[in-house]
């Protein structure tokens, strides 16, 4: 089969056996999102060789116990746990140490015609659910998931900071909650984007005039003068939401957390479920984020696409290829 | 009066008239207790000038319109907010922006024969809580305010990093929470303090077996290695309290915060009430912290000696002065 590799330092499509594993089920790929991960793997900054890619909808072939999914459109939960340590026990996969993580971590991922990931993963895909939304299903639980994390009201006040894909997603998941949300980019055409659902846009430029205003700001720019800007926009007590993986190490006056006892939350993940509910009811138009369509053979260009600055999302699809 | 300044980049005993606010209350000192804090002011980093302290026990001579407090024996809340603001009209002086701090922030502190503050921010002191232990009240607050802001129970592995008066103070404050506290340090004779409570003492050179193993860290150190190991030492999706508020600015790999969904809490203050409830049942020996006693006269020295690595806290006496 194809596959979107990233091996000895070189991305390039390769032609590799099926995975073999048939202690899970094998998921024939139909089309799959490309992510800033995808970019900071081709970087060399995760340390993964292999198939990269982790956002995807596809097609149960060899359901692993699970003969209720064969032949279903589904998505999957990304993180695979060991299934026996405490974390996995008590549902948590997500943060079981021995994990792996689904094109990211020890496990190849969906920039490939097929995958594999263990049955209890898969989700079933209701069938208003295109399959170009479906394909946002991860990064919106990922998005979403930052409501499970922080009390959101209807009057909390939300900043997020970064008018990227992530950016957006969590501005437009976040409004579902709150009618108080802004997020603050450089790019008038993002800001437009997240605009058309119950959020304002806000030039960073502008947003000096806002300093200790939010009640939660999300950082979601990925840069490390994000932090900072964040911290600025906090009111006291306020809680700040780092959501991007930047590999940077960002300073920061430690005593002005302290002093003004603000709360920096850690997220990465979110459950699926919310996701897929909230793309059958139409509640979040991901679509809008969709820049281009490549197929699996164009892989290599869709990533350099992708990487270019002010890129949204780029979807590769596997029946093309 | 006497007073303990901070002027022009000069420590000295001086001889200033009484404060002369009238709309506020007057208190005699008795005692007032030294603060790394007061010692970080004298270093230059907080930029305050006037006199210092604001850890104390002291009698009401003027009660500005709480005549129920007239000739109490009383400790403060150190934060006087503006009276008048979202915050302040909340119950929490402790963020207003307009704040003034005893001896910390616009306004003078306690090291000091006399000092003022709003009558609403007084609290009498139970008659059994000798003046020794009611300078602790401040300290002994900030120390279990960390139980209003993070959840801990008897089964949550507690650690604190960091044997000073801090350190020490937290780890008994969160042992009346928790069964499972951990204080780390690096001097056994100061982690036996701690161990007297109901607290593990465990060298800092021993720490590393501990990895991922903690609910909840708490940074009270001061320094800036202290919040990697609070870092290394938490299980994913906990959470690192950090107290001390040191000036450096620590670089640490915001990815792992993300990636672990790690929360981080800045802890500043706690409410004085719990504390002088946690003095008068004596739950904990807060004078094993006590290195030695100075007259108010010999100020200089007591904070040169407060200094010294390894110091613990020392005491001034305004009847000796």
């Amino acid at each position: 089969m194809k596959a979107l590799r990233f091996v000895n330092n070189q991305l390039e499509l390769s032609e590799i056996p099926r995975p073999d594993n048939e202690s899970e089920a094998l998921v024939q790929v139909v089309a799959s999102g490309i992510c800033n991960t995808d970019l900071e793997i081709v970087r060399g900054y995760a340390g993964f060789e292999g198939t990269i890619g982790h956002e995807f909808v596809g097609v149960v072939e060899e359901a692993a116990g699970a003969p209720e999914l064969k032949g279903k459109r589904v998505v999957g939960e990304i993180n695979a746990g060991c299934g026996h340590c405490a974390l996995c026990l008590a549902g948590d996969a997500r943060h079981c140490p021995e994990r792996t993580v689904l094109g990211i971590v020890g496990r190849d991922g969906c920039h490939a015609e097929f995958l594999r990931l263990p049955a209890r993963n898969l989700l079933a895909v209701p069938d208003s659910v295109s399959d170009a939304q479906a394909v946002f299903t991860e990064p919106l639980a990922a998005a979403y998931g930052i409501t499970e994390q922080v009390e959101v009201r209807p009057e909390t006040r939300v900043g997020v900071i970064g008018d990227g894909k992530l950016g957006i997603l969590c501005a437009l998941s976040l409004g579902l909650k709150s009618k108080n949300v802004s997020l603050i980019g450089k790019h008038p055409a993002k800001l437009a984007i997240a605009e058309k659902g119950d959020v304002e846009g806000i030039l960073l430029e502008n947003a000096g005039a806002l300093k200790g205003v939010f009640d939660v700001v999300v950082e979601a720019s990925g840069s490390e003068s994000g932090f900072a800007t964040a911290l600025d926009l906090l009111r006291p007590r306020g809680k700040l939401v780092l959501k991007s993986t930047f590999h940077g190490k960002p300073e920061w006056e430690a005593w002005r957390v302290v002093v003004d006892e603000i709360t920096i939350v850690g997220s990465r993940c979110g459950r699926f479920a919310p996701a897929l509910d909230i793309l059958e009811k139409r509640l979040v138009d991901v679509e809008a984020l969709i820049d281009e369509e490549f197929s699996l053979s164009d892989g290599v260009r869709a990533m350099e696409q992708a990487g270019k600055k002010g890129a949204m999302k780029m979807l590769l699809r596997m029946d093309a290829a």
